[in-house]
């Protein structure tokens, strides 16, 4: 890659706030397998930043911070931003979600053409994830 | 890389709920350079999936279908998912997206060490955006 190439590329990342994060990372490395690669945590206990890796995609987490308009889907009623997970085993990523608590807001279903797998759950703290495999990109 | 690597990796994609998709979309275009990749609209002309790129970034943005339970920010009050956006320059991304539009929530600032100049922005659809430029990984 050219260092023009390098300079230009952006990356999107998102930030979920959690009532109580430390519980909700432990669930997001229960549901997702995710692996925690940062937390900056007060005195109190509370996290003011953490950052996991879901198999190589990033997801940032904090606690909720009032003050400042950082608020869960739970005191908001809602979340108006739903995380795609792209991966090549959708059927085991969202079983595994669903055992280990979250709920199913659509089940698994192929798209009319056969290219998509998707799942629609929602995770205890509010946050809403499609689960998808695209199959013309597996390789077997 | 390996087939197995390949395999095994995730992607995490946000995908916004926006009152007038169509409109956000050109938003998004005037205020991040975003490119359409893809849209699959209605006969009535709402936006029931569409896909851009910020500089390699994909981002997924729809209407609101309140029946299965898709809102936007506005209609929610507010959004618990920031999303950001790291990018080699953060104030030329920043000053860009106030001129089309987008609030000011934290204007943007040096971290304590200097390896991070942040910024907060809400966008006229409600959605929250933080702008980063990690200054250890820029190539001068």
């Amino acid at each position: 890659m050219s260092e023009s190439d390098s300079r230009s590329r952006i990356t999107a990342t998102p930030y979920l706030c959690c009532k109580d994060a430390s519980s909700a990372i432990e669930f997001y490395k229960a549901a997702f397998g995710a692996e925690e690669t940062m937390r900056i945590p007060e005195p109190s206990g509370k996290v003011s930043h953490a950052e996991v890796s879901i198999e190589g995609a990033a997801i940032y987490i904090s606690d909720e911070y009032p003050e400042i308009n950082v608020l869960s889907p739970q005191t908001i009623g809602g979340s108006p931003v739903m995380i795609v997970l792209d991966t090549p085993d959708v059927d085991s990523l969202f079983h595994k979600a669903v055992a280990a608590g979250a709920t199913v807001d659509r089940p698994l279903q192929d798209g009319f053409d056969g290219a998509l797998r998707t799942g629609k759950l929602i995770d205890p703290y509010g946050h809403r994830w499609m689960v998808v495999t695209e199959r013309g990109e597996i390789k077997v």
